[in-house]
């Protein structure tokens, strides 16, 4: 995933698109790798691009830069790191027409077509663009030597709206029958350097669990401890973060540890 | 800047410590290039350090993964990027038990020194332990080649302090006198397709300041525009930013915009 802007760079803003994204992908069955943010640049967006080509990413999902300003850089770029011209298709242009009709209720023929509009329909030769219903920018989806790229608008409700029409079923289709179940528990009365042997101990017995401490500190000092499996079949990766959970929780009582459910 | 975590990668939490850093680090005069999130692997965080490597980055500040569990591979990442072996350092070692007497407020000589501790001591050969007194872990201060990196832990409150104590007075000395100045208007009765092209004419006349757009949709849609200066020169960096202020909310009003202060 590359998340695109300025304002993520200088912390203007938390970057609430990677997590929306990122659990909306986790909850496919998808498995996001790598999270990358740059700022408005074409350099960096498109050298941000090559290294997810050459690290031979399945799919690619920019957000942000779709937009009508001189700093919405991402076709821009996307074109660059796939070297093929932007060209203005008729297909977006149509689009954007319907959905400022849409959202205006208008069936006003006179929408002008200004540069600042035209660019958000100039699209990378050979994409398609993903209809927008709630903003002027469409998403795009393209192809390049095996990665699926989509790029999608960073107006979180534009994204989502997209993400879920377009972007959703891309992914089921690409992880199949996939399903993913979590577990936690509330740890305290012991030091995590104390759990870290049992947790190896428990990963080692239950290979198909993963499990992650957090430390929280409120009110005071407690660990998280979080439980999750993926597997193609429900009931067993139920059953072993059931197993697990309960195995580590008798260890760590046994250490002197307290453990408590978290609802 | 690498932030490291896997419940970062599933959307579990929000990255909250990029917020803070690219803030902090912004407000020090500091230019973040890109942030790269990364789950729990050593090729990945190793990875992603080689490819800063190779954008000649000035400074590289990683976040996450020092702790003592198995899933904290930071400095195993680390040793391996730059490729020196992980050795027993006995400062962190001495840093360690007096964070940890510190914190318990204890003289207790028994602080045991399991292989989960030790691990936090085993730093990359040539590294310099930045001391923790929240918390177990140290930072770590190393110097490859022309970069600087410095490893910070998760935990936020642990960051923070290590950053405000040895990270900050880095910043400061690299970057040296620099003041950054920012101001906002709220834009309404406008599309920001038609403003797009009034920001490139400003930002033509003002070529130090740069202008942003915030699409917003509480209560309804308006437009945020964002202006940022960097100059070693406080009034003057001060004195662009108002007057580009000016000279855009004229531009939009002459347009039928509407624009307010935002406070």
């Amino acid at each position: 995933m590359i998340t695109i802007g300025n304002e993520l760079l200088i912390g203007k803003i938390l970057n609430t698109n990677m997590q929306w994204l990122t659990s909306a992908i986790t909850e496919l069955g998808g498995n996001v790798v790598r999270v990358t943010t740059v700022g408005d640049y074409v350099e960096n967006i498109a050298s941000a691009l090559l290294e997810a080509f050459n690290r031979k990413a399945d799919f690619i999902i920019t957000c942000g830069g779709l937009g009508p300003t001189f700093d919405d850089k991402t076709l821009e770029a996307l074109s660059k790191a796939v070297n093929v011209p932007l060209e203005l298709d008729g297909v977006a242009l149509r689009l954007m027409k319907k959905s400022y009709k849409f959202r205006h209720n208008s069936d006003d023929e006179r929408y002008e077509l200004t540069p600042s509009r035209l660019k958000m329909a100039r699209l990378p030769y050979g994409a398609e663009p993903l209809y927008n219903p709630v903003g002027s920018a469409s998403g795009v989806y393209l192809k390049y030597s095996g990665t699926k790229i989509v790029a999608l608008p960073g107006v979180p409700v534009e994204m989502k709206t997209i993400f879920k029409e377009h972007v959703a079923p891309i992914i089921r289709d690409l992880v199949g029958d996939i399903f993913r179940t979590e577990g936690s528990v509330k740890v305290t009365e012991i030091e995590e350097s104390n759990i870290a042997p049992l947790i190896d101990e428990v990963m080692n017995e239950f290979q198909d669990v993963y499990v992650k401490s957090h430390p929280k500190r409120e009110p005071k000092l407690w660990l998280e401890l979080h439980f999750s499996s993926v597997s193609n079949n429900k009931e067993i990766a139920e059953k072993s973060v059931k197993e697990a959970m309960s195995r580590l929780s008798k260890l760590i009582i046994n250490h002197g540890g307290r453990v408590e459910p978290i609802i």
